[in-house]
């Protein structure tokens, strides 16, 4: 910093000068807050998915989102929170994990890409699938904090598995620990 | 910001008012780079279990800290961390990934939420294991920097696999590249 | 904090002092800003490799660039570069996660630790690799961004799988979805 400072006490200008250093910073660190809430809510996003939490699911959103999961498309959080509530019940295990966050803000909206891992296994129909994918999001500022306003992801790969041909395979659910 | 200068150099409100939003700054700054370091310790904490380094994993935690793995309870440090060197030593692979950091500091407490993919290979018992689990950690700040002060996950799923029904499966340890 | 003031307004004293924690706070709030630029090179660099964009993959990179995949060693970054783009093109399916970032800034260097998952899957062959290892890299800041100078990785371990042990195995490539 290269405020001068007269004889007689500080200038005026070396207090606006520290003024707009201090406007400049206060903007900088609100960004890295900012990437950090969306951070946090995609993470919540998908925890609630994974533990079917509805509820907390659909309060990710804003009313007006729009969905587009490789041509698996939802026009609002309505026809997508259904869909999702509807296909991945009980009896269906599913693991979305978001990695490499690159988070843009500008003002009140944001974007944000992602890559993903996910899996899903219905033993009931011998079968599990996982996969990559780069999610491409658009996120808004919102009273209650950012909310998806867009989600929606192109497939990198996808892989399918009969588990009748891993005849050993043994799952358990939620709350269930093979260690002990 | 608003402040305004006296027509003869800055007030003394206008310092003030700059030395609080400057406080403030300060507050929020440590705030993220607080975030960081709890990051990072739970990075190391799963870097020296995956590495078998013992002695850097035993530094992550405070004496008094307590585990909770899906109901298998550690009640110190030394009961967890003997639990771990006696169970997962040479001739068992372990992959522990965190991810989707949730983490909230207040004061020289924290707590973390995290989402686990792991993963446990022992070739000679034709075995592996992957799961997910949610992690809830609590944190403390001391004098050498954040430590563990208890950490616990829940289960969302864990699946086992007998490594005969994949006859072609091979297995190479720490240090060892195929691409080559 | 604890600027003090005389009764005729702030003093010198007050407002330096103000200043030099202006310098402090503005050196963290580079030092965070500077670790996400590096997060998200990185996260750039397993984006193009993933997606097979080798021009994007290039300009990661500074030319003096080295790398060593656990003693698969490249000179420069045309060495690196090149060895990419004929070993992994059409036909074969990569999925690189990086994880637990531990990330120092030194000035215009920096460090990284990072935790890989990665997946490989030819189908030609039959053959589909998975592994985790421990990357250091070095990182160079230069008038376009920071840019990888040396990027290396030492295995955990690395499995391999004869897909001919999972008839039911099926494989869709970038942009399929079997939810639909």
């Amino acid at each position: 910093m290269t405020a001068r400072y007269g004889r007689c006490g500080p200038s005026t200008g070396a207090v606006e000068y520290l003024a707009s250093v201090t406007d400049d910073l206060m903007a900088l660190v609100r960004t890295e807050r900012d990437v950090r809430a969306i951070c946090e809510l995609k993470y919540r996003y998908l925890r609630t998915l994974d533990s079917k939490d509805w509820d907390g699911f659909e309060q990710c959103f804003v009313p007006e989102a729009t969905g587009d999961y490789n041509g698996l498309v939802f026009d609002d959080r309505t026809a997508l929170v259904s869909y999702m509530r509807e296909n991945l019940g009980e009896g269906l295990v599913t693991l979305h994990q978001a990695h490499h966050p690159e988070i843009e803000v500008a003002g009140d909206e944001a974007t944000g890409r992602w890559y993903l891992y996910d899996r899903v296994i219905v033993e009931a129909f011998s079968f599990m699938l996982e996969g990559g994918a780069f999610y491409t999001d658009r996120y808004l500022r919102t009273p209650d904090g950012w909310r998806v306003l867009h989600t929606g992801y192109r497939r990198t790969f996808e892989a399918t598995y009969n588990l009748g041909d891993l005849p050993g395979f043994k799952l358990t659910g939620p709350g269930v620990h093979t260690h002990k």
